[in-house]
């Protein structure tokens, strides 16, 4: 049995406030804090950092000198941006590229090495304007393109730099900071920017004695987020992982150096979508990530090596400016950083977090933070608030990931004072820090209990996009994959994340016996056009008819190709009808499988399962393949042999605990597990587990806001019964 | 005032039956009639072609004399096959060409000019095999393609004999005709059985003294259809336009010496799409469709100028076998046809019928026909059937067209003795008579006020594909096109229908003010590829420019191409979402043109139209776009001004007496026509009128089951005010 009173102290990084002293020492004591953190927009004071906790900075590098950028406007970070079209009603058109976007963000770069890249496209035919037809006039701002066809639309591509820092410029707007200073980013590119930073951190830790830990926001590129004149249209383009950001002449002409080809400002504005992850990327794309990802590590190892120089520990923050540091590349481990924090709201950022190598300490920024609204403007700390009723929330999904993998720390971020309206929210992080310390030090004497196989999610990325599709789950939670790894997160299986090339180059991981494949056409997801490619089509083909087994979400595996849309459909058993052979009937198949003779992978559900916007007019190539469910007439769960394989198909996914149960149950009939299924797993689907056989401990949670009771089996006739009250954890010897 | 006593006779057509010699001539009597007919298995005795009435006679001159077929196997009509496909488990595959076709229907063309047109397809990668991949053994009837890749999936495109007259083959097995024997299609390609034909039509010309008109049935080429083995499968392909079944090596040698260019398999199976007409033509698809209607055309003049030499009329039935016949064609008058007779169950086929140029004669075949089942299999005349029910119900709907078009003549088919059970369906047809006739005599003084200016409906095919989307509504009631042809169909407004040609050749027709363009992404209705033609968006453009208005519907204009989904986005205001742009964020509209500020086109309106399936994932490009209603965030219906014109969105539609007077309102509000709507409108939207200007008389119907009251008010203060019964028509004067 494990005492409360064990459990009190430690791995807790508190948020301090500097005027709030006393409640700073107090919720120390009461959450058990170590350690003590700084925010954007509070600061520690001498009271505070000389108490005996552990003292974490923030430091943002590249804006933290606004003088120096103010002097140095030429080393400003930049950005390609494509203006907003502009239909030609004459032979000339004129063009005021930053028409729309926010002029507190942009300003344009109209230097001559800037200038020289831009292009002018038709965006109707989709074809470039010569150079020769258009002129940019720096005095008006204006381009003028002549020759052009009357009605196509026009759009220029040019670059801007950023003169507000985008992280900045949010937390500013958002919490009404009125006219404080704008603070600008400069380019760590340049020489000259690398120097003066150097110096600035050195300075820096030598006048922080009593920081312990420097926590880099992050490195040096957010990820990329345009904004918009008009409050109709404030956010223009926002993605978590593209590499806009880092751009400029400069490290243009480094790229060549290196890679012996140039870019295009194309390559960037790419017809107005950009580069968003989301999509398949291009390999000029992945080459401008690498060099990004080197030139980070590369600088970024000397900023550690001066941290590390005065004794203190570098800590990254896995968000903001985090373009380039990339934790599941290969060269993360060369930064050398001591530890990695990443904000979480659920299951899967806490893997993100948590499966991160080569780095000793992972610590989760929980949710609510301590600000009067919410991300989506919901009221938090203020007036209309539950901060306590969100705690909860973002806890129950956070902690399904704790079973399965540990972190080493979990804090807070924000005003402190603002938890003072709220004492149950105070005491509840009280209770969830115990939670958190009794779930690590279950992870302290090994593994818990894990299927005796491993599931791979197959997209454009692979592993550099482990448990992530670009992003919190509340920006795209309709991306079918991103609802998929959440379940995955907390399930007691182990994931992999592969590509098309480690299809085609053999090298699915050991131990793997379940390919996921989960998002729509077009998407990095699905995987596009590698589809395309009949290599992945025959390798993986081989693969399922040698046991293997492949379940396919949403569109799976779909392009625009030859005979068929799901290129694994022969597979699969399942094709999709897009309009083109509305003429051609489908097979007219029945759910099968009902009652006595239930399916494995339906045990636990009764009725079709609701996965929000499932994808329609999906239909069965022959009688081979079996319909579990089906909606309006096209499947919802099919499943088909494959030669030694097997496939499933499923129209969607939406995380709810009956879902999770299916998707767990899919996969161990895909892997032709059937008959191991069960250890160690809950009866009731609103219940977790996770055994832990080294010190025979089993804990248990509750999923749900309302009491659950659960039995649990193991191997060898161990069994226990737990009642959760809600939201609860329970942890048995057995 | 009419009375019904001078509509009581003349214009109908009823389907005789030998052995109901007594019914036949009590129903012509009650009914009207002036015509007898007989029926595919019905046959008119010498008592009935004796009894005073004209005798329409049926005539198939491709089936009629199974004797000369079976004599004549190399002369059967074909088609090419994609056989289903196989997947390769090693390096060589074995095809059998024709499993899961059904075998009754097809049997393979084993000749040596047939196999040298097959081809052999890797349709995993959308390549074909080598010919000397591939040998066919024509004793076992399978193709064995050798050096195949693993796990890709193979297909042979090869010919097929039809051995079983497609209508006569659903008759034979609808109806339970037994062991009665299978009819054959001879292909008049041939000139040995041209001179066939010929001769049997003279002989049966002269063995048939008493009919005065020849119904051909249609002339020699029945639409797609093709059948499954597989009960689960059984209608594999079915299109009602499309040409496949007019091939032959013959036919091809032929197409090779007017065209200059030869045809492939490829070319008629198209990666198994075939060439339905709902996808976009290829050039090479119309050149075939070209020849055939010119072959058609010729050989059919032939049949025709017999027949006129035997002092009969000849009609033809635009179904079955009426491919090559292309009533919308320039070539149609040169048949030389005296009267075109069209199944209907709806309005918009009784426009395709009235609105055919160059015969005299336009005959409608009213539903439902006298057979026990519907075509979906539903009891009709048989036990659970209300024939005068589905009668009402099919009469409103044509009722509508004859409003705006008259025809010439109605009339049934089937077995007459089926109506004996059901007096009230015999009751109904009497009334239902007397109401066309009526109907018609309006039309005799002129043309209904209509209003005053055209809507045209651009696609892909244009006038050829005039108020059709191929086939009956309830076989594709999905597409936005044919919902938004029905509506049309019964509007006092000119129709025409153009293709994109017509739009880069300035052949917009005369006063038209509105273009429609309704459809999917890559269908023939909304246009497909050719939206990425840059003429077509300027010529188009710049018409909406010099006041026109555009109406889109579903994916109006949608194509994959350059910054854009719908290329007329810049004149719709709206473009959709597809996926590839999901981290743009949106402009944030909201409804607007609510409560006292109404649209125009909302005038009539409360709530969100319900258009079935919405295109989601709408957005609009900017304020200047207003949306008039909404769901789930996308728009459903906005307006925009372009310059002097206007645009108009709808995210679907959906045939009911709300949705059709918020067409007619859109149609006139894109065409600047406000202040001239409403003239000789019902403000009941249940209740539909025509206005005759020169006799000074209107017609009202009521186009629901309920009793309805409605006014309608002309210029210079005329106005009516009508009480209908359920399904009732009222003609007044003014």
């Amino acid at each position: 049995m494990q005492r409360d009173a064990d459990f009190r102290k430690g791995f807790f990084t508190l948020p301090g406030e500097a005027g709030y002293e006393e409640l700073t020492l107090q919720l120390a004591e009461k959450w058990g804090a170590d350690a003590i953190r700084d925010s954007d927009g509070t600061k520690l004071s001498e009271k505070i950092v000389s108490s005996g906790y552990d003292i974490y900075s923030t430091i943002c590098l590249v804006r933290m000198d606004n003088e120096w950028a103010k002097a140095n406007r030429d080393k400003l970070q930049q950005t390609f941006l494509m203006s907003f079209p502009v239909i030609a009603k004459d032979s000339t058109v004129q063009i005021d590229p930053l028409k729309g976007y926010f002029r507190e963000q942009f300003t344009i770069n109209a230097n001559e090495d800037s200038v020289s890249l831009w292009q002018v496209f038709d965006r109707t035919t989709g074809e470039e304007v010569p150079r020769s037809q258009w002129t940019f006039d720096a005095g008006s701002g204006i381009v003028t393109v002549n020759n052009v066809t009357k009605w196509h639309k026009y759009t220029v591509n040019f670059l801007a730099y950023r003169i507000w820092d985008e992280i900045s410029m949010y937390n500013h707007i958002t919490n009404d900071w009125g006219d404080k200073e704008h603070l600008m980013v400069i380019d760590p590119i340049y020489p000259e920017a690398q120097e003066h930073i150097l110096s600035m951190l050195e300075k820096w830790l030598i006048e922080h004695p009593k920081t312990k830990i420097v926590r880099f926001t992050s490195m040096f590129y957010n990820f990329c987020w345009f904004w918009g004149d008009d409050p109709n249209l404030r956010h223009i383009f926002t993605d978590w992982a593209s590499y806009d950001f880092a751009v400029s002449p400069y490290a243009l002409k480094e790229f060549e150096k290196v890679k012996g080809y140039s870019l295009t400002s194309e390559d960037f504005v790419n017809k107005g979508l950009h580069n968003a992850t989301h999509n398949v990327p291009s390999k000029r794309y992945l080459d401008w990530i690498d060099f990004v990802n080197q030139f980070v590590v590369s600088f970024g190892r000397k900023c550690i090596d001066l941290v590390h120089k005065y004794g203190k520990k570098a800590y990254v923050f896995y968000d903001d400016h985090w373009i380039g540091v990339e934790p599941y590349s290969e060269r993360f481990k060369d930064f050398n950083f001591d530890g990695l924090i990443k904000c979480v709201f659920n299951a899967f950022e806490a893997r993100l977090c948590a499966g991160v190598k080569d780095v000793a300490i992972h610590e989760l920024r929980l949710h609510p933070y301590l600000f009067p609204t919410g991300l989506g403007g919901e009221p938090t700390f203020k007036e209309g608030g539950n901060p306590k009723r969100d705690a909860q929330n973002f806890w129950i999904k956070t902690r399904r990931a704790l079973l399965r993998q540990p972190v080493d720390r979990i804090g807070l971020g924000g005003y402190l004072h603002l938890v003072q309206d709220f004492p149950d929210f105070v005491d509840y992080i009280e209770e969830l820090a115990i939670e958190f310390r009794k779930l690590k030090s279950l992870h302290e004497n090994g593994k818990p209990y894990t299927a005796p196989f491993k599931v791979a999610i197959l997209t454009a990325w692979g592993k550099l996009r482990s448990w992530s599709c670009s992003g919190h789950m509340h920006e795209h939670p309709e991306l079918e994959l991103i609802r998929v790894i959440e379940c995955l997160a907390g399930l007691p299986i182990d994931v992999e994340f592969i590509n098309f090339e480690d299809i085609v180059n053999d090298r699915i991981p050991e131990g793997v016996k379940v390919i996921i494949n989960a998002g729509r056409l077009d998407s990095a997801w699905s995987g596009g056009d590698n589809w395309k490619n009949p290599k992945v089509i025959e390798k993986l083909t081989d693969w399922v008819a040698n046991g293997g087994g492949f379940i396919g979400v949403g569109e799976p595996s779909a392009a625009k190709h030859s005979s068929q849309y799901f290129q694994m459909s022969h597979v699969l058993g399942v094709d999709r009808e897009i309009g083109l052979s509305i003429c051609k009937a489908k097979y007219s198949y029945k759910v099968c499988c009902q009652g006595s003779e239930k399916h494995f992978i339906m045990k636990d559900f009764e009725g079709v399962p609701d996965f929000d916007k499932d994808i329609d007019n999906v239909f069965v190539l022959d009688g081979n393949t079996k319909v579990l469910a089906d909606r309006d007439g096209s499947p919802v769960i099919s499943v088909r042999d494959f030669e030694k394989g097997r496939a499933v198909y499923l129209s969607g996914y939406k995380v709810t605990p009956q879902n999770i149960r299916l998707l767990h149950r899919a996969i161990y009939w895909a892997a032709g597990c059937e008959d191991s299924y069960g250890i160690w797993t809950c009866d009731n689907y609103n219940t977790e587990c996770a055994y832990f056989p080294e010190s025979n401990k089993l804990v248990v949670v509750n999923n749900t806001e309302y009491e659950q009771h659960t039995a649990i089996s193991g191997p060898d006739g161990k069994r226990a019964e737990v009642k959760l009250p809600p939201y609860g954890m329970e942890i048995t010897d057995i």
